[in-house]
């Protein structure tokens, strides 16, 4: 290093082997910020993994910002810093962009040349060795430069911060996400529904949702979505303006399905835009000026329609008659004060250039408009506010010895024996007694009240009910009989099933079954999941997912997001269903769930009734044992 | 008419109130093809819907082919011809494209010259008085310049007609619609499940399928899947070739969402990549071939691949590297002779005109590629081959007799009293009485055999089980009491409901609850739907439709269709219900929809076993009588 100054930062593009010397040398100079293009780390292999470990170490000792290894490097447009192999650099704008991939980068720059897209600034993440994520996420919350972050990503390894990180972010400025690998879940042969369910794509979409980060599907939507939240913060109602039919009710169509509504426009309104369209227009949303509108005519409406208080985003649409001068109506468009999305179909390139110049979306298809304005509307419903996490006084003492008990056992399964843990976090559970023998059983159902549901109790029936292994409504007199058929079946069905005894437990009645379920997530830690019982888990796929800790909102809010809460609402003259009892119970069992090594745990049923809930069988994966 | 001989086509674009005299001239000199543009008919009012039923009259007392009024005209782009205001041609494609907004083809123009999209023939329908868009797809069936048909539409009038029309082009070729006004649902005050689910788009859709035409929900999706199906017929298994992790991962990604399947790769396959992929590369499918590859590896790759029997279709996908030059990448997948969709990302005009002349989609999202070929896969999948709808022999005799009694009735609804139309088309029904007091009640009771089910029959009372005027397991000696409490109770809430009686039926125990439904569609006719009982229908809305008549194997397919099908093939350990005996329970109640003027008609509940079916409950709304 025989440079006379220090630089601020240094880029290094050579064969893997030689570049951490590389960079403990910038250390020894001082060098703070390096930049690790070269690849040949974690990513080829078991070698390269220790190469990249080498480099943390070093990047740690001196105290390094390190980017990378193995990735396109950076840009910043602002000052025309172009650290990446892209020979092409893209135009200053206001959308931070942080990719995974280096090569999506290079094909985003030559996109974004196209469609004059503008970035403040372009990370390239490589293998996240030092700096990640949330690291750049920091940055840009302070960064004037921009007005909203576009993530890219693969994988998140510190969940937990990536979440943190977000939330404050989010707050400040929009980000945009579009994870891969959505598919690819590792969750196949689980042990519980939950652990089936809770598909890491799914985990992160709950993580997502609750940072208040917007979820892209697809590139399109990454960059649809990006540039309508650069500029616009909230979409209200639409107001949608067409000089053609067709596409006016393609919009429309697309508000409803995307869930946003069309701006009623007022008496005064419509009264106004009377008074120049012609009769046969239509003067309600959507407002059809007709086809043979002029820019006059467009510009008069829209300004009338603007002004509608109800109106919160207006969409224009203009089809490429005659009569339209696509300048002049993009200059209107300019003046509008309130958020404009336009649909200027076939318009040339500079009027689509100083559209987006001025950070207005310009769509030829109306569908992606509408799309592109749901993506604000959700931005602006995100709660932002802090939410109280509530911790319930638990007879935390009992717990611990009754965990401590489980460990010592063989199995890292328990299954309803678990209960009592339920009953120290203040888990209402239906009474029951363990029986490895008939009298027993007697004494139980005698102990408990009748009638009694018994069933079997072993690590090797999952399905119970499938083998008869389960029966309901046994009353006095028929437990020794109801004790002898169960155990006679699992040994017919299987007979090398390990028989721990008979669970006699109180008949519950009535209620509605729900599940609630915790599966603890490599990135994210405790997942929780909530769903109607039965069919509604395992043919519909009717749940929801949540990262832990929740807040009783929060709760709340995760109990309605399931298709199927019309059900807990109480159809057909039911009464409503105890929500807050259920909501607290979550919390209950998410409190549970964070203060113990458990890797799964599911109560299934949960009985829901109009007041309080029940925890009826239970189960749990212990983590395993150090 | 001075002209000295008969022209071919006459171009008529001057005032409405003129165009009738123009027509008829034509129709005296014996042109006998005719395109209207002028608007001010149907579109303004009664005024001109006179001028244009005027009009109609004309055209049919002569023979004329009128295309329009109120229509852009037609583009013929294989002999040059431009009959339209529009004065910019497309280049000449092999997709037709028939709209009916005419403004939207003016924007389809434009945008097709920047994409290099090439058309055969373009029609704007207008107000489709005389020629409809059936016509114009019977034309275009044979059109040898024409490998696939996209269709803008509003609205349908004869849907029957269209469907036939339809079914025999889309087996010569692909026909992909978009249909706006989806969200228009006039149903919304219906007085049956049936009713309220069976909103315009739904049977829209319906008839879509049955059909063979492929739906497109956006615009970008109409004119993608029409570019990938100008070509091509088959998917298959995808393969998907990268030199870009990320985008690779979101093409995996997309197939599994989108129902296709990932190709297998052959051990030759993988055998054969190994020699000249690097060892870093991942030799599965999706193949990466990694950032540093070049041409020449991109090119040894796709043509191992495209050589793998398990292969059908090879979606590519390039990141703009130093190391790709695109001009031979291009060469390279022109010569390949599987089906090819590219994802070049960031390649130049040159290149992308290229791909597309060679009805190579090329796309920036990979996701919209996999959407592309899923149309393919959609196509393929279609069953032209002929069903036999079969007649079931049924006593029509008695069918006859028992409407014409409906038919004297003041009411246009029928209740439970209608099940007897159902016994006459075979179709089973719990057996029941109707009584009027509480000691015909018993009798009806002590005939049919205990226990049995109670409930009002009152057509002010809809939802029964909300007032408890349903009485359930009934058993002797209870029916009297019974009869009197439900009395009482509707009294007591509902004072003013008409009460015709008191049904008495067999209490059907077990089985899974079906609702068969039909509503005749202004455009389609009788629309049969299939769900599975209460929450089903009501909070999932988990229905299928269909137009009918509808095959044994229709209505099989149909059953098969909904999410909730799984409960019918039986799970936990129930045996499979009886789907053979559904399927013609549903053929016969769509035989009996067709027979007589019946409005709309649903079994709710029909119980299916796992040996046969039996209706339990009917209701049914007569057409307005003449």
């Amino acid at each position: 290093m025989a440079l006379p100054e220090t630089v601020d930062l240094a880029i290094i593009a050579i064969p893997a082997k030689f570049v951490a010397s590389a960079v403990e040398e910038c250390g020894l100079k001082g060098v703070k910020n390096v930049i690790v293009i070269s690849g040949g780390f974690r990513e080829v292999g078991t070698e390269g993994a220790k190469l990249e470990y080498n480099l943390i170490q070093i990047a740690n000792k001196f105290g390094i910002n390190l980017l990378g290894p193995n990735c396109l490097g950076m840009i910043n447009a602002e000052i025309g810093l172009n650290a990446t192999f892209s020979v092409v650099s893209p135009k200053f704008g206001d959308v931070a962009f942080l990719s995974q991939s280096g090569a999506f980068i290079l094909a985003v720059i030559l996109w974004a040349q196209k469609t004059k897209f503008g970035f403040s600034k372009i990370v390239s993440l490589g293998n996240k060795a030092v700096l990640s994520e949330a690291d750049f996420l920091n940055y840009l919350a302070e960064d004037s430069a921009t007005n909203v972050v576009m993530l890219y990503l693969e994988g998140i390894q510190d969940g937990r911060r990536f979440m943190e990180t977000a939330k404050k972010v989010s707050k400040q400025k929009p980000i945009v996400i579009m994870k891969a690998g959505k598919t690819e879940s590792g969750a196949k042969a689980a042990s519980s529904h939950t652990g089936s369910l809770a598909g890491s794509y799914e985990v992160y979409k709950a993580a997502f949702r609750q940072s208040g980060i917007i979820v892209a599907e697809t590139v399109e939507e990454l960059f649809d979505f990006a540039l309508a939240l650069s500029k616009n913060r909230k979409a209200g109602s639409v107001a949608i303006i067409t000089n053609s039919g067709g596409p006016g009710v393609m919009a429309s169509d697309a508000v409803e399905i995307h869930g946003l509504k069309l701006a009623p426009l007022s008496s005064e309104t419509i009264e106004a835009l009377k008074k120049f369209l012609p009769p046969s227009a239509n003067f309600y949303n959507p407002v059809d000026i007709l086809g043979d509108a002029d820019t006059e005519r467009f510009s008069r409406a829209i300004e009338v329609i603007s002004e509608d208080k109800e109106v919160g985003t207006i969409l224009a649409i203009l089809a490429p008659t005659a009569q339209i001068d696509f300048n002049k109506a993009v200059e209107k468009v300019l003046s509008v004060e309130k958020p404009v999305f336009c649909c200027f179909m076939g318009i040339d390139e500079s009027c689509e250039e100083r559209l987006i110049k001025n950070r207005i979306p310009n769509f030829f298809d109306p569908t992606r408009a509408v799309k592109a304005i749901s993506a604000v509307d959700q931005y602006a419903k995100f709660d932002f506010s802090k939410k109280e996490i509530k911790k319930f006084e638990v007879n935390k003492k009992e717990a611990d010895s009754i965990f401590e008990e489980l460990m010592k056992l063989e199995s890292r399964f328990v299954g309803v024996e678990g209960m009592k843990l339920l009953e120290c976090y203040g888990i209402n559970t239906a009474p029951w007694g363990m029986a490895k023998s008939a009298d027993e059983a007697e004494k139980i159902a005698e102990s408990i009240g009748y009638p009694v549901a018994m069933k079997i109790v072993s690590p090797d029936v999952i399905h119970k009910s499938d083998i008869g292994a389960i029966k309901l409504d046994v009353e006095k007199g028929e437990v020794k009989s109801s004790f002898y058929e169960i155990i006679t079946r699992v040994e017919n069905y299987m007979p090398s099933a390990r028989i721990e005894g008979i669970l006699v437990q109180k008949m519950v009645k009535g209620g509605r079954e729900v599940i609630l379920g915790m599966k603890k997530d490599p990135q994210f830690g405790e997942v929780i999941m909530f769903g109607l019982g039965g069919i509604y888990v395992e043919v519909f796929k009717d749940v929801a997912f949540r990262i832990a800790p929740l807040s009783f909102e929060d709760a709340l809010d995760m109990i309605k997001s399931v298709k199927s809460f019309a059900l807990l609402k109480g159809i057909r003259g039911e009464k409503m269903y105890d929500l807050n009892s259920l909501a607290e119970t979550i919390v209950r069992f998410t409190q549970l769930s964070m203060d113990y090594p458990i890797a799964e745990m599911e109560i299934n049923p949960l009985k829901v009734f109009e007041k309080g809930c029940i925890a009826v069988d239970f189960r749990m994966l212990l983590e395993v044992k150090k």
